[in-house]
């Protein structure tokens, strides 16, 4: 069995509360919602991702009979209540965000109105869901911003945090703009384009370079980008001009050249000048190796002639901001709104909607966090996604997906788009649910 | 089918470059190892971690017809490569550190010996799971030195990056020395202790507070745990002292309270006075919010009565260091040892060996870096785990390494031992290594 589809995939809490909650016939509909409470350093702005793996856990939520047979060993439960578990299914209701929006700090991304068992157990899972795809989506978006027209490929699979986040990471990435990964089974699993070269292995196991080339043409004849850094670069272009007439009689072309280490930048300009010197002008160069925003907008500032980028370990961990500040919290139980009030955790009471208002060009100007039932001037950023557990609408392309971050990144204000500047975008809060804070904040704290 | 188990998950440039071993008849033995070229900012030490699952990977390790169907219909592959894939099976040696064993910087922990493609193909998923693990690993080991003695429980799976990094992180953080995790499904799967308690919701879900704590004390009372932040701390520690006597008349003890917000020091010492003043002296404290080993020292530093705690999204994530700078590469190859000269990323050639050497009293005292065949002084901390594609001893128990774990922390030299000042450990290179560094190096340039 797929551990990423158990159900066991939740905080212990989850069931210890759902016990109780079962015992006192707690079962009224509740609403929970998923935002994120400041943005880190470094971001201007979040990209959400990860409603489709979101939505797809909810509707196939159920426990197994072994895995029940293990609750029961534990100790922890009542038999009643494992045999409810047994029936136990979430028909609930969710609006969200489409994926590739960008948000801000406070607004909900995704809602859940379901009974109150069914709200609770989902909260673990449906963050990790959503927390790191928004992570990466929002750190990829940013290389797109950092590198605009150039060929991005995902290459962090083996330093991403396991098997899910090597997946996922390939998925967000290209959802937020980048042309594929590395990662094989991202193909088949959500119709990435996969992207390969070759190691430094390959050249190793060869007694000289120029053979290695030759071999990885043979093989790979449609698709030849040779890997140059792995005893002296320039020399390897070198061989690369040597090998590409004969290459070319038997019809191979060779695609691009990869560089991997040392300074991009003087090896980028030498190395294009070596290949035009000897007729290459039609070989690009594709480079990789400790690549982030940062760097491709150093490269491309540095005027490195590199056409496409291979960007891993970074992009995939997200190095600069690993995690987000965000939460599910309790908005409204059995129709009254609730909040907590814990020191600097203070949340937003009730179910709401965010409206956005662009200027006459399309660009984004304000957005206005509102009660659900505020009437607010705008586009509305959450619309129904789930009604009774189901899905309301047919699935999207991941591409369909991808065109639509793009429109959204398009829109983006001018400041919002400096990778390196803090810049900020009005977020205003209705007056009705300031209201509404001050109300029951202040019945709370009377308790 | 299970994504983490496919040998799919790989880069697409291992498989470009088996086309090009299949049609040069290239498969002689290879040797390959795992190694880090720099330890963070913030690291005196690494543990190494993942063996387990990497060897279970390489056991099980072949592709499915769908799979071969996929790379058929890619068109990237010819026939006979496909087919040859259809009998590809991992049928080389592994040497490796056992799981627990502190490491350093150009320390190989894993040693591949197998035929080129089968050495090569399984690189990418051997650092994904060596990798992750490994941070954690040494992460959570220095949440142990900053509080020692005290529970320390995984809670970091919301925001860890994806299910498998959530499951690892509570098998690696247990087997650092943490007391369990609160992630349900790694009990059963790495048999973790599991610990739960509950979350703000359950309050809300309540009138008042008062009844919430009784009904999680009535549904789970071996194991009553109550969050005491939602609202008013001190004035939530004042309803469970009005509690206590009611449950203790039902025979239900008030095991702890959970702290997750604000100054945490500050409510520690007020919740302890009032608990005690109430007689219950019994009852523990227990926190979470936002935790790593520099906050769990400074906490324990200013005296905050806290017995256990959670310690999650700066954990699971490594925050401080999410990523290790590490590789796999290629050092031997048809009997010849390899090496690479890329710029800041040359390797050391041959089969290496580390010798560990300790003090009368069993402290570490320096490693020797050395090939396989140089005979120094001090304990070999590679052996084989691997032969033929099978593992040569029976799997150890998870608590079992994390015993072995103890010991070796309890061997770390006192400078290193301190999280939040820099220490060095001596890691000589052996001189029949430097040698045959210097000797190939000179062959290579000379190419």
């Amino acid at each position: 069995m797929d551990p990423a589809r158990s159900v066991l995939l939740t905080d212990l809490y989850q069931l210890t509360m759902l016990q109780g909650y079962f015992e006192q016939r707690m079962d009224e509909r509740a609403a929970f919602e998923f935002f994120v409470r400041n943005l880190p350093a470094g971001r201007n702005f979040l990209m959400a991702a990860g409603l489709a793996q979101a939505l797809d856990y909810l509707e196939h939520l159920r426990f197994m009979p072994e895995e029940l047979d293990w609750l029961n060993r534990s100790g922890r439960f009542t038999p009643a209540f494992i045999d409810y578990l047994a029936e136990f299914r979430f028909r609930g209701d969710v609006f969200a965000m489409p994926e590739g929006t960008l948000f801000f700090t406070d607004e909900p991304i995704l809602r859940v109105v379901a009974p109150l068992p069914q709200a609770q157990l989902v909260e673990s899972r449906l963050i990790n869901l959503l927390h790191f795809q928004t992570v990466i989506a929002s750190k990829a978006a940013r290389c797109v911003l950092a590198a605009p027209n150039k060929l991005l490929v995902d290459f962090g699979f083996r330093r991403a945090h396991g098997a899910e986040a090597g997946l996922l990471a390939a998925r967000a990435t290209y959802l937020a703009g980048f042309g594929g990964s590395s990662t094989v089974l991202a193909g088949p699993m959500y119709d990435v384009p996969v992207f390969g070269t070759m190691a430094h292995s390959f050249v190793q196991a060869h007694e000289d370079e120029l053979t290695a080339f030759d071999h990885f043409a043979s093989a790979q004849p449609d698709n030849v980008v040779l890997l140059i850094d792995t005893y002296d670069t320039e020399a390897a272009a070198a061989k690369v001009v040597e090998l590409a007439p004969r290459l070319r009689e038997r019809g191979i072309a060779i695609k691009a050249v990869r560089l991997d280490s040392g300074d991009l930048v003087d090896h980028a300009k030498r190395v294009r000048a070596i290949l035009d010197r000897g007729g290459l002008t039609e070989t690009g160069i594709f480079s990789s190796g400790s690549l982030d925003e940062y760097e491709l907008q150093r490269l491309l500032n540095a005027g490195a002639p590199i056409d496409g980028f291979g960007v891993g370990t970074r992009l995939d961990t997200s190095a600069d901001a690993p995690y987000l500040d965000c939460a599910y919290k309790m908005v409204e139980y059995g129709g009254e709104p609730r909040m907590k009030l814990s020191e600097g955790k203070i949340t937003w009471p009730g179910r709401k909607q965010v409206y956005r208002r662009y200027d006459d060009a399309g660009e984004m100007v304000g957005d206005t966090l509102a009660l659900e039932t505020d009437d607010c001037a705008g586009e509305p950023l959450l619309s129904q996604v789930m009604r009774n557990g189901r899905q309301t609408r047919p699935k999207e392309s991941l591409s369909e997906v991808r065109d639509r971050a793009q429109r959204r990144l398009a829109a983006l204000p001018e400041p919002l788009r400096d990778i390196a500047k803090p810049g900020s975008y009005p977020v205003e809060i209705a007056p009705g649910l300031v209201l509404l804070r001050q109300r029951l904040s202040e019945r709370l704290r009377r308790h």
